[in-house]
């Protein structure tokens, strides 16, 4: 950015961190309508509950419209906290209070809060490599200095948390995970690591802000307990969302903060950063909610429609792919992660891709330090299985002829 | 804030800025019902366009309910930009384009974006005196030092803002104004001033931010230009918002930014911090935007109910406050600001008037620097005419007790 191009604005020093996001100009080039895309992580439209939230509209504006258009409390809709309490004990056996709930814009206002009350310039962050991008940017902005922890198929390596952890002069300001179909690769936290990360982090007073967008979409495998449901997890941030079970449009999603003087601090952030979350919006949900089963019934309905999703995805990839790919499995979630041949840089190959109208999203951005340019995310919710066919077809050929290239 | 009481956790140094509002405390205790309050800025919710937007809420999602539901841009739903800019066009003579237009969860977050984005700690940047305080908090949240320029019933004081701008060793970073019926005061820079503060802007390269929250809410007096408007208006950003002329509870505001490399910047901050305004809240809106003369005739409807309540109030004041009281009689907004006799602090006088179920804002967490606490806000706009004149006249016999005490 030149200064003349600025004329009288000088930016801040953080502009540095806050460059425009390389996802966000892949996904304007990727939404045109004869494009196969796997670059996003949108929810399948077709599957929204529509008709179902057009009736709790009409029913929340006849009952309570007038405090659905005014200003409302920087915590959220007392209602819909409560709401969030039941939610986490019936899903995840997780018992926390309302007043440790706070209800965000979205659970990257989540990461944005907690990066803004918690990190100085040039703090320690500790991540999984490679981890969610919006979670890079958003503690990038307040520059921090992000540590990856290696991970493989099991989650993080607690043996090399442990190296990590031994080796830096002062402890992270805290340890940023995804257990669960993580973003960008699927993967989850194994049981056993899961004990392991819980204890170290105890050991070594480093608070863990948990990320569980995804939990309740699981299609194969058992469920595990939340890390902040673990022994010694008293130093905890729990993040969840609506985003992937009922709209990611309505922007909401909670975080709780069992420490009181914390959750303190990030009312206040937030409150400084939009003064609340849209009462429209929180009423609007907790009217949908609210009605017995609504929820659970529509997750039945997207676990199975994005279970077949994976599956066609995973049999496509088999059929499709040349020799030296390799893949993860997910047992849920939005995602999945492919390595190509080493010679190969998928960012380069995007281009072709795009050319033969089939879209992805090239792992370097998700990853800390030097990215492993071979590996590339694909999301199978959004496209529907005839599709995700075709265009992993589309994918493999442009794979094979990189390959021999 | 105690390190024990944090546990693991320890927070960021902008946290010292970041305390809980005092106004957020001082709300809460006066939501009970049988306390008339005078103190927050809510708009009256019996005028809320409740069935307009129902019905706008059922076409919207009956015509757009996946879109609405799905993500969006970072900068905002491309209609409503454009919405943006036939509005300052029509309103305030001001021609921009949708191109630099970026949809905010309410104005707080453009103030939060813009100090996000240009802050960095120690920077200077000016306000009048007293200002608005979610934008002091902002502002203090990125560590800004803030200095306040003198104002009296005609806005800023030019040779002030002169006298501060040839003393500061370097530029401020931007000087923020609300030159439309200031928050707190009522107050509105005069159309000398405004010629007079552009020039001064542009002759020592200060970047003028503009709030203009209030700008269509005028009861009397002929409209101003906005200084985004004058010559040598090149550095500026101007903010509005739906706020006060529809619903603040939707939380819809826009920012505008000719300045093309520093509008990338924050839209690269609006991602990083929530990645967009709810959708569903955006083509709501649209939805109900449209409809030719809706929102115009709205405006009509709050300018002849508030109007009556400025009058109302101005009337009361005259009647019961006690002699060695000022007030500014504004010509539009929400709010107006009495001086009390110099021996009153208002922090004092508000457990008086608690007593007494009735409520303001003390004036003291608006002032830069040194607080003048004889010093209060009124709101005009959430009672109806007969409250405000039985409020004020409580409010009067407090005033009259805590000056014989």
């Amino acid at each position: 950015m030149s200064a003349a191009s600025l004329s009288g604005f000088r930016l801040a020093a953080r502009c540095a961190r806050l460059r425009p996001s390389a996802i966000r100009e892949i996904l304007k080039t990727t939404a045109a309508p004869d494009v196969i895309s796997f670059a996003g992580g949108l929810p399948a439209p077709e599957l929204f509950p529509v008709e179902a939230v057009r009736r709790s509209a009409d029913e929340m504006l006849g009952e309570e419209g007038a405090d659905s258009l005014q200003y409302g409390l920087a915590e959220g809709h007392p209602p819909l906290r409560e709401w969030v309490c039941a939610h986490l004990s019936e899903t995840a056996g997780l018992e926390v209070a309302p007043d440790q709930v706070l209800i965000t814009s979205g659970s990257q206002q989540g990461l944005d809060l907690v990066a803004k009350v918690l990190v100085d310039p040039g703090d320690t962050v500790l991540v999984e490599n490679p981890s969610y991008l919006g979670a890079l940017q958003a503690f990038g902005a307040y520059e921090a200095r992000i540590v990856g922890i290696p991970a493989d198929r099991d989650g993080v390596q607690p043996w090399e948390l442990s190296r990590i952890l031994e080796s830096l002069p002062r402890p992270p300001k805290f340890m940023y995970l995804i257990p669960n179909f993580q973003n960008p690769t699927g993967t989850s936290l194994s049981a056993a690591r899961r004990s392991e990360v819980a204890a170290l982090a105890a050991s070594f007073g480093v608070p863990v802000v948990e990320d569980d967008p995804y939990g309740s979409l699981r299609y194969g495998g058992a469920g595990l307990p939340p890390l902040a449901a673990l022994p010694g997890a008293h130093d905890r941030i729990l993040l969840g969302s609506l985003s992937k079970i009922l709209s990611p449009g309505i922007r909401l999603a909670w975080l709780v903060a069992p420490n009181r003087g914390l959750y303190e601090q990030l009312v206040s952030a937030k409150q400084s950063a939009d003064l609340h979350t849209s009462s429209f919006a929180q009423r609007l949900a907790w009217q949908y909610l609210r009605r017995p089963g609504a929820l659970r019934e529509h997750i039945e309905i997207l676990r199975r429609a994005y279970g077949l999703r994976r599956d066609a995805m995973l049999r496509a990839l088999e059929r499709h792919l040349p020799e030296g790919c390799r893949w993860t499995r997910p047992d849920g979630g939005l995602f999945l992660w492919v390595e190509v041949p080493r010679r190969i840089d998928a960012g380069a190959l995007l281009r072709e891709a795009l050319r033969r109208k089939v879209a992805f999203v090239p792992g370097a951005p998700f990853w800390v330090g030097e990215p492993v340019r071979n590996t590339l995310r694909l999301n199978f919710s959004n496209a529907c299985e005839e599709r995700i066919e075709e265009g992993i077809g589309r994918l493999g050929r442009v794979i094979a002829e990189a390959g021999n290239r």
